[in-house]
């Protein structure tokens, strides 16, 4: 069941590189790190994926990032060149709110997090409550006891990031999700994003206060876990068998698609390289060896000369 | 190695329970359902604490609040007539500042904390900053590019109760413990406080939440975290063979108990009853068999008629 190895791709003939190609329908991406860095495309990523696009492949970016609405990723990937439609952008803020609507969802949602998750959500008839500041005003006994009234619609908790987040709306996600109808959903973990100078916590690092306090997990929508597969097949018919996935991180790209049945790609313009593929291969810990993609390339742009 | 059974007290012969009552000469007891409910003592339990002092046991009274110093705990437990005196009260912002006192510790803390933590630091001459609200007042670019300060003094990060706690507070507490020689302590994880109409979210769930965004573990100075044991052979030549703990929740108080080498007593007068027990019994986990004390009563007050 193991991996015995990730194949350099341009390392197999012409021919079997365009078998490749041929072999997927659709195509899913991450985005920083595999098609743009921050604000510029990289060099020979929107000529790849326009191709993708102009062969009749079904492109999709994904994305863990709640705090933009699609259309502010739509914004960004037509000012760079990627012939995209909003239909393909994934962003996780989207997947909160699919999920909700499949389920039937028609309550409240009460939301730790941004505009992106707020606007998504509301783009399917779903009432948010939460957004924006909450501070204790008179002190956490007259907060609990006299200010904390809990909204009798609130039907699901919806974790994203959140730059607002305050001990006020811990108590409030923790406590409308104390009831086991509510449903209680995440966008992604990712825990951080280290700078030269700081570090930004990560929706991880609220999902987890939150679940602690909760005593529950939260579902999470975003990459690695297979739900994106699932909203997928419902919204676009997508066959997993036929499916490849890109990406420069393998703990969340890879192993979105190891988990959902794709094929799987690493490009090495982000975070893992062959090295790392090396250490995995070489673990005994299957967990490790799920994050060993099927093919590597250096760059998506080495992809361009065998796309016909 | 696995404790075969729990031995109800009170269903040895009278000279076997005063040969046990004989066997320690100090006591540690959690406070909360085991001597007060609240601000009410339980019955007979402040009888049998004098007791142990009347008869030249050293006794502790060892919470996991970090809320509040030693000398509020002190008045409580006064008022209830508890005959103690300030080294016997071993809160966990008192272990905090303990901790970083026997590590010769000379730097600045910052703390995401209430006052109790505050004022144990600054007892052993620590200075502390972070304390109170601390807001995003222009949002998160302008926070992390020009307002987020790091202050080159601090030396450890120490994580207790925060009604404050924000995610201004949480970037700072994680930036600075970015730094491996930062030390990272937390008081204690207890998750959360359920109460009727909601819950109050845990130390536990804000560290968690700082941990996560850290990517590295806070070493924690409360139960069940075998610290305590540490800091009362140094500070009061305790031996852990000679010692009793008493509490009424296994996975804290028991615990403790089983990590630091003492003998355990639960009452049944709080979380956990000899039902709990039996199922840790038939358990072949562990982490469950530890959680097994080596005797049961009822309540505190069952041991006064063996205490000569």
């Amino acid at each position: 069941m193991y991996k015995q190895s990730a194949t350099r791709l341009q390392s197999l003939p012409k021919e079997q590189i365009q078998a490749f190609i041929k072999s997927f329908d659709t195509v899913l991406t991450d985005c920083d790190g595999v098609i743009w860095l921050f604000n510029e495309a990289l060099q020979g990523a929107p000529n790849v994926i326009n191709r993708f696009l102009e062969m009749g492949k079904k492109v999709f970016f994904v994305t863990n990032n709640s705090t933009k609405t699609r259309d502010e990723f739509l914004v960004k990937a037509k000012s760079l060149n990627f012939n995209m439609t909003r239909d393909g952008i994934i962003s996780t803020a989207y997947l909160a709110a699919q999920y909700l609507k499949h389920r039937q969802f028609t309550k409240t949602a009460y939301v730790v997090g941004s505009q992106g998750v707020i606007q998504e959500l509301e783009a399917v008839g779903i009432k948010t409550i939460g957004y924006g500041p909450d501070i204790l005003q008179n002190g956490l006994a007259s907060f609990v006891n006299d200010e904390l009234k809990k909204n009798p619609e609130v039907g699901a908790v919806v974790v994203g990031f959140d730059e607002h987040f305050s001990f006020p709306k811990l108590i409030r996600a923790c406590s409308y999700a104390d009831d086991p109808e509510c449903l209680f959903i995440a966008t992604n973990t990712d825990e951080r994003f280290p700078l030269p100078h700081c570090v930004i916590p990560g929706t991880g690092s609220i999902v987890r206060c939150v679940e602690t306090a909760a005593e529950r997990k939260a579902f999470i929508v975003g990459k690695p876990n297979p739900y994106i597969c699932e909203a997928l097949i419902a919204e676009h018919g997508v066959d997993p068998a036929r499916t490849l996935m890109i990406g420069d991180r393998c703990n969340t790209d890879i192993l979105l698609g190891a988990n959902c049945g794709f094929q799987t790609l690493l490009v090495e313009t982000g975070i893992h390289k062959e090295a790392d593929v090396q250490t995995w291969l070489n673990s005994q810990d299957p967990e490790e060896r799920k994050l060993v993609p099927d093919f590597i390339v250096s760059k998506l742009a080495d992809l361009l000369e065998y796309l016909e």
